[in-house]
């Protein structure tokens, strides 16, 4: 049977979570994988956190120069997070021979390029599986399941946080901010809740698994983002009036050799499968020229379901004689990034309620090339009427540009709101 | 960069497919994954079929020896279908040191431990992501992306046409056999529907995602198996008004070292994933005891779906050094097998419209331990009261039971219908 040593660099939840599958069900892997998985050590500098999650003093590493001299190491899981110390500590574990697994995305998603490098310099493996959408399989099933296909779309909840945040505001009629206060009550939202409610977190994931399905590395700053700390309970009503849910989603598209990348919050259609997605689950829905349309769903985040993720990562590993890396960047040769996407959208704007006030901003629309598919009168704000406009695709660019030209309209008195519709 | 030749044992619906794919796409699986794969011969007995889907006169094989014999052959791609000449077909090409890929569900149900013996024994793999949910990459994900967890639970949606069927019956409102009729005009069910409609299709791949998902092998004959051919318009019109989606569901369980396999038509909850899965999608819903609910979703079927797995396959057995063979029946030491598994049901009675008949009529059910959730009383058919029972989680055995007599009971004219409800 094949030993396999490894190193755990921070016992925060995710390292915590690691450590108890990979002692818990130890035996069970030995059976089904016939591999013997020990943690060696584990860098920590509470000695006393370490006892709490159950590691023996003797397991404490001070250094991380203690886990790469360790040659009874052969895998180093780090789950400190963030950039640094996080980066030079992959890069000397590299360097000291040992495969990597990570659930690190803003790392990955930041240098991904450098640190694989690194790894095949030295001839050692770099997995990542945890780093997008916790436990669910999605790199696996798009580096070993789906390889025949291109990808063309892909569209995701990425982010449990702002997912339980839009659910609640949906199910139980509470405001943003009650929601958000709720969530950092049961944990699920962190004290400073920037990176998960204005799409860090979903672009940093947007980016690997773009990288992953269209072979084409999509720089971060490239990816358009928007949060949803403007979504109001109105939008929501509003959705849910005209058969939409609000999901904040990752979409990725490739056609004509260009890919179009960006995170924000959308209407998804009531019978789309990403719109049943509640409470802090992620989704992935896919598109690959021979396998059609493919949704994968499951737990994004938590100890246990990022654990499984790394342990699953540990046994690939473990199993392959060849560190694998993934091809990208080969197989187009001249993609460009779409910038000026295409969109249906929902806009609600307030306006002088008289004759006349239609024709004026449906002019406007009309000037910039926005088809209208429909406009519905929702009832009256202080002395404004408030009128809903259902767009066909439009471009982004043009849309934009109406709204600018609206909002100098005498008439109109605000654009109250504009979301994005999923066709 | 590595050359992989392809035979392919068949030229029907899914190795046209593949053909497809392998020709279509080989420069980009040579950017992606630098390998060059080419397909070498194409056994068909047909040569104008070899020339309909493409394939040159040059490629075609008449006989399995051919293959077999031929030292450009790496891996061998069998996609004819049933028993015979499958087996003796794939054994032939695993002892003469090829690895076999293939979709059929029925042959790997039945002699997965034969042929994999061969497969060991001539150092070849034994791959079938295709066997099941076609291009959904159920098998991979098991045995790559999960393999920290114990899976508890699995239940699914694991075949198109019936799902085609019973979706068209609940949303056209029309009956089970015009359905048929029409699934069977449109290509999507065969002249002879038994294997779908009567549930064997998806009996067998249970029987391979249990193995995979519990360590367990489940003889085909222990499976409980029950068709769609008595589902009724007023089924699905009941179903509806309680809140249910009626489905044909692959369902497996491990608990207390033991397992319950069974495959039969269920209401299914409005709310749960695998209701919104229509037409002639597949699903399958997972528990992990580590990463928590799974879903993962999309074609079960057609030319190029399968060959997406079947491709999927060929790159990943082109890629490993060694091959992998999944391990079972290590992992427990006592399993049996549940036949008396617990389930909540719906069941409808026809009955004398008179004071008295439910107090008989839930006597019986108290005498065998059927707890009661609710009874709606449904109107009159004929001079009969339609009474609907829900029952709370009861053993199978005590509900059919009961069953046995009420239909004996004076004042019960017939139990019209009897369908599990997944919790």
């Amino acid at each position: 049977m094949k030993k396999i040593g490894v190193g755990i660099l921070g016992l925060g939840t995710v390292g915590g979570g690691t450590y108890k599958i990979l002692t818990e069900n130890h035996n069970n892997i030995v059976c089904k994988e016939n591999l013997d998985i020990q943690v060696i050590k584990v860098l920590e500098r509470s000695v006393e956190r370490a006892l709490q999650k159950g590691v023996p003093e003797s397991k404490v590493a001070a250094s991380i120069d203690e886990i790469t001299a360790n040659n009874d190491i052969d895998i180093v899981v780090e789950v400190i997070g963030g950039i640094e110390p996080a980066k030079t500590f992959i890069s000397k574990c590299l360097m000291s021979g040992k495969s990597v697994v990570t659930a690190n995305k803003e790392l990955i998603s930041k240098h991904w390029t450098e640190l694989e490098e690194i790894a095949k310099k030295h001839n050692c493996g770099l997995y990542f599986e945890a780093s997008c959408l916790g436990g669910v399989p999605i790199i696996r099933s798009l580096v070993e399941g789906l390889q025949a296909n291109n990808i063309t779309e892909l569209a995701g909840i990425f982010n449990g946080t702002t997912n339980y945040i839009l659910t609640k505001m949906s199910e139980d009629n509470m405001s943003y901010t009650d929601c958000l206060a709720e969530a950092q009550n049961l944990g699920y939202a962190e004290a400073d809740p920037t990176s998960d409610v204005e799409g860090f977190d979903t672009m940093y994931k947007l980016s690997i698994l773009s990288t992953l399905a269209f072979g084409k590395r999509i720089p971060l700053d490239k990816i358009y983002r928007e949060g949803i700390t403007r979504i109001t309970k109105s939008d929501i009503e509003s959705g849910k009036e005209l058969g939409y849910t609000i999901k904040l989603l990752a979409i990725g598209k490739m056609y004509n050799n260009s890919l179009e990348v960006r995170v924000h919050p959308a209407f998804v259609p009531d019978e789309h499968p990403l719109a049943t997605v509640r409470g802090s689950f992620n989704a992935i829905h896919l598109v690959g020229n021979y396998v059609g349309e493919i949704m994968l769903y499951g737990k994004g985040a938590g100890d246990l379901p990022t654990g499984s993720a790394i342990v699953s990562d540990i046994i690939y590993c473990a199993h392959i004689s060849e560190p694998r890396y993934v091809r990208f960047d080969c197989s187009v040769n001249e993609t460009s990034l779409v910038t000026d996407f295409k969109s249906k959208y929902y806009m609600l704007i307030n306006c002088v309620d008289k004759p006349g006030v239609l024709s004026q901003t449906t002019a406007v629309l009309g000037k910039h090339e926005v088809s209208i598919e429909s406009i519905i009168q929702k009832g009256k704000h202080k002395e404004f009427a408030r009128v809903v406009f259902l767009t066909h695709e439009t471009s982004e660019l043009s849309m934009m540009n109406a709204i600018e030209e609206l909002k100098k309209l005498n008439v109109v008195d605000s654009v109250e709101s504009v979301i994005r519709v999923l066709d």
